[in-house]
């Protein structure tokens, strides 16, 4: 198991590399019936191309899908959905000068050491391009999931030490920037501050924030299989993030009891919302919160020190296309992450209960 | 599928309920021929025991712990590990005031949607009495990881606003104090902090930190099984954990590439360790850094406002018996966990190579 | 993975062996509020016990179970449920001649190979005891699918050269006889050649057959998880079973198509049901309709030629206490094996399609 | 989950349809640094490739195999394989006139109650020609297993009557003849028994071997994941077959244990090969032997009863390309499932021991 598949029921499997012929995804178990085709996943994959805008790398990919099977007659039937995204721009002499050289912050060193050798064309399978795979699968996802009126929204909430001021939140302005701020002043301050590092020859980390809305009571299960552990695990699987919160997240440490405990008002709903919509790894109705920690580009134009595969130190200078920053364009991977575990979990679950089975059969 | 099992190789599938008859863990996939017996077992059960200092619950269970199946002459068989320990201090009638009330911050509510009716002795699989079976696993794990050199380690580093001071990190402390703070001062000043919080009956968050020295490079797999993801799953699926945090974790939202990178140096080993001891979701053979962020214990005598099953408003007054704390008796879970996913991926990925392969068959 | 667990959804995982202190199985993922106790489980193990009849082992075990988790009131809790017999006649001694030679037909070598070396009491895991796991999961399944109308039952059809005569098939006569053969003068002549086998220190193979009726409509996953598939991958996961058909089975080599092609007409049903209920690994709504071949129990009292863990060649005479054939008792491992398969497909597919699903959520 | 993946640790997932773009296969798990090209796989792929004889289908596809990902500078990297054949002889109108018919012998009717709708165009996911994704993979998997020196072969043994003679077996004949017949004579007699059902516009069953040879002792788990149950499971899920056994099979109903018990001899090796090379679920040293009955091919030309999707009544006709009989082109398809069962279960089985993780880690 080279573990490139998530998911028990709504199971993902994405394969591919950044300079190989083609990169994809198998979304087996989706429910038949499902309208979709691909114009919507395209609209999905245009929101983490590159070449959108100066922060994110000039490699010009149009990353067009191809929906090969599960779909007949614009609707999915029940089986296997294989989507692809067929790879244009690969030019892989950018990276002939590296390709003995392990790449600070980057998987060089542990892919050779794991699998005898590498791929040196760019990241190959540890490249942001395995996400092209989720993010086609959590289009369909989303789409599902809206059926049953669930609402998934990401955004960056700081960059640096620029964060955004939740009094000037604004939704629409997400989709509007660059940087997917939802908070406009944020974003200019922001964006100076990256294209200073750019000059820098730098790059920067960024907090990401996803809430999801309308998420039915007791979606998750009791222990492995907590809504909460699930959606750690499947956000920390996403390169470059280091770090998973939910609700109060790590501010809990510094919490009583009393403050961090929901009362529960009539309804029946919650007053607060410190559990970030999850009790007991279940999810109990309010929103579900959570924020990735999302590390700087590792790829960028300095200097640096590091060694060959023989061991001997030598300075590194990575060409190439790089983003400065990765958040922005991961902020659609991240809602195709929690759409595609929360969908798993609501379909892993339909049998929780026999008075539920009885109407069913 | 309850969500009951974790791990794909070395698979653990706990099983009780805080007031039942018993609980336990069955333990598949353990490599036969490693000398374990109950007593080994029992030690790491003493850890998370109850009863052992003023700031844990006074419930008296000995929590003694039986192996049923898959040792035989003092060696595993290469069969299942079922280990049981038996409840003997139920008092079931403490919870009977609070049966058809919701308790904040617990998972009485979300239980009672998703199954129509919920356990209400105590936590019922909520409670933390589920951790058993985990860390009677997790003793087997550790003592076959110990076998090659690799040393899992975790601690209390900030209860409240108090932090350890890293210059005074004394590992020896950590089994002598009752908070398991690696620095006797910070234990001291958390400890008069939570005795000022039992006075209002209330409760306490705290961090958590984990180290795994020794793991061999090239352990985790590229995409969803990458050793942080897995890591960031076994740790969000303790009960409580609301944030888990790899390396520099949410330092690297205000860092830049150059600084957060690792340089190589020959060796190869890293000059610094921003990763946490993981690249591309593989080790890298530095060390393996965590931190978890635990909740307050939600079980607080204070009172306080809810609902009960039919949505009606009133207050809730808990009984029982209750830690003001939570983390000091989950570290040894959090080691637990944490020998369990690395064990796990490392059996996983034995194959990784066509040339070992040849070595093996 | 020592492969210990069966299902997806609906998951067993059993554990224990012949001579250690308990046998027993933990079931994750079964619905709520399913009414059960241990009366109802201890119902379906008694009629796999030793010692029923003079054609079973006298080894006197009363295989009492007793549940530890996830009932509560009477009634399932959604959480795992964990079953346990403990041994309680377990006289190794028998077996201490023979713990360095490997017997004929059974695991013993290749264990040795495997795992370096082998619990030499019995079968240890191989052992026909670990089915009592399997039987008690599968009263759980029974008891539940049950609640949905459907009939699961298995019995002998062939002991040797004798075979039931369909034409006297009577359902009653199943339980009222040791051999489990629904006609009565089939078991009458069975019982006389077995009489004889034994005077020869030898045993028999055997036939099951087993029929699930009111399987509804389209249970079964189109590719791997045909219903087919799995209940093939169940059945032969039983020890000693070495064939499985399912409707016609091997007699369709010799058929042509439009003899094995079942007609459908008005209702919609089968004119026949050469297909035994299943068209694309999907249940069609006919009976399922399988068969299973036991090989003759391999403990033989004969003395036969064989060789010690030393490859050096040597006599071996088994004593202890062994059926002269294995398939009566095995009848009721069938019927667990088929209805946890149907189960856990049947809440596999429960979001197969989006329509239903809106009525779910 | 529809079902759609098969194996562990070495896993396959395949998809498509008969009539969609293309189909194909990800195989994730495959160790890294074995050499691969496309026209291996290719010549795998031809041995089920419709058109080749009078007895196959006269559809013309090509069915080109490209490599998408996962195999770099001819080697594979441990990264997910997939493998994709377009489909460019897709004649939907063929299959018009029957769109709303259930055809008898076909999933039309279980897979529309299972989905709601079906793809209509030929067997849609139902097709054999999912069987590619398979052969794919299979091929992989044995180029794998040939480094190891294990050889899988298939043949077929039995068509309607007609038998091979075990004395004339040839195993160069297998792929000189039309029917994968190592017996040149039976080929013949079967040749002219299929004629004779082609001009009656009907179809043949046929029964097909197979066997592994030098696969080592000690593959397949004790319980569920035996040797035995993952091939029964495997071969099971290969549409059209009803029937799998091992070793000697059904014929042990009629066996005694004297008989069926294999003698070890000095070696350490058995006299007999009863078993099929397998004693409780693990290899035993000796040939894997197993066969599987195909049954006819459901599509035939004469008129048949059925109803349509209201549920009248009516006569079908079923035109397109179909073949007499399944089981030559299916016989590359049963050495890739064996192929594939047996790898997985080594690789899943490398840490099985703690002596052999010491020299591995």
């Amino acid at each position: 198991m080279a573990g490139s598949s998530f998911g028990n029921i709504f199971k993902i499997t994405t394969w591919g590399e950044s300079h190989g012929k083609a990169l994809g995804v198998t979304v087996d178990g989706c429910p038949a019936g499902l309208e979709i085709d691909e114009a919507f996943i395209q609209s999905f994959l245009d929101r983490r191309k590159p070449g959108q805008s100066s922060f994110t790398t000039q490699r010009s990919e149009s990353d067009s899908v191809k929906i090969l099977s599960g779909v007949f007659e614009g609707k999915t039937t029940g089986c296997p959905i294989t989507m692809m995204v067929e790879n244009t721009s690969q030019i892989s002499k950018d990276y002939s000068n590296i390709a003995d050289k392990y790449r600070p912050g980057h998987a060089d060193y542990t892919y050779d050491m794991k699998y005898g050798f590498r791929d040196y064309r760019g990241g190959g399978r540890s490249s942001g391009r395995e996400t092209i795979g989720r993010v086609a699968a959590g289009a369909v996802a989303i789409k599902l999931l809206k059926e049953f009126g669930l609402d998934i929204c990401a955004y960056v909430t700081q960059i640096g030490d620029i964060k955004i001021d939740r009094n000037k939140f604004d939704r629409d302005e997400i989709s509007r920037n660059p940087l997917c701020m939802p908070d406009k002043d944020a974003c200019q301050k922001a964006s100076e501050y990256l294209r200073g590092l750019m000059e820098e020859k730098d790059s920067s980390g960024a907090l990401v924030e996803c809430i999801a809305r309308n998420v039915p009571v007791g979606i998750g299960d009791p222990v492995f299989d907590k809504l909460d552990a699930r959606l750690a695990y499947a956000i920390m699987s996403i390169g470059a993030v280091k770090g998973v919160e939910i609700g109060d997240g790590f501010d809990v440490v510094t919490s009583k009891g009393s403050q961090n405990n929901d009362q529960f008002i009539s309804g029946i709903s919650k007053k607060t919302n410190h559990s970030g919509g999850i009790l007991g790894g279940i999810s109990d109705g309010s929103d579900i919160i959570l924020r990735a920690a999302f590390k700087p580009t590792p790829s960028i134009y300095k200097k640096q020190e590091t060694v060959n595969d023989k061991g001997q130190e030598m300075e590194i200078e990575i060409k190439g296309r790089h983003d400065p920053i990765i958040a922005p364009r991961a902020v659609v991977v991240v809602e195709s992450m929690v759409a595609i575990t929360i969908l798993d979990l609501i379909l892993q679950g339909l049998g929780s209960r026999v008075d539920n089975l009885k109407e069913l059969l």
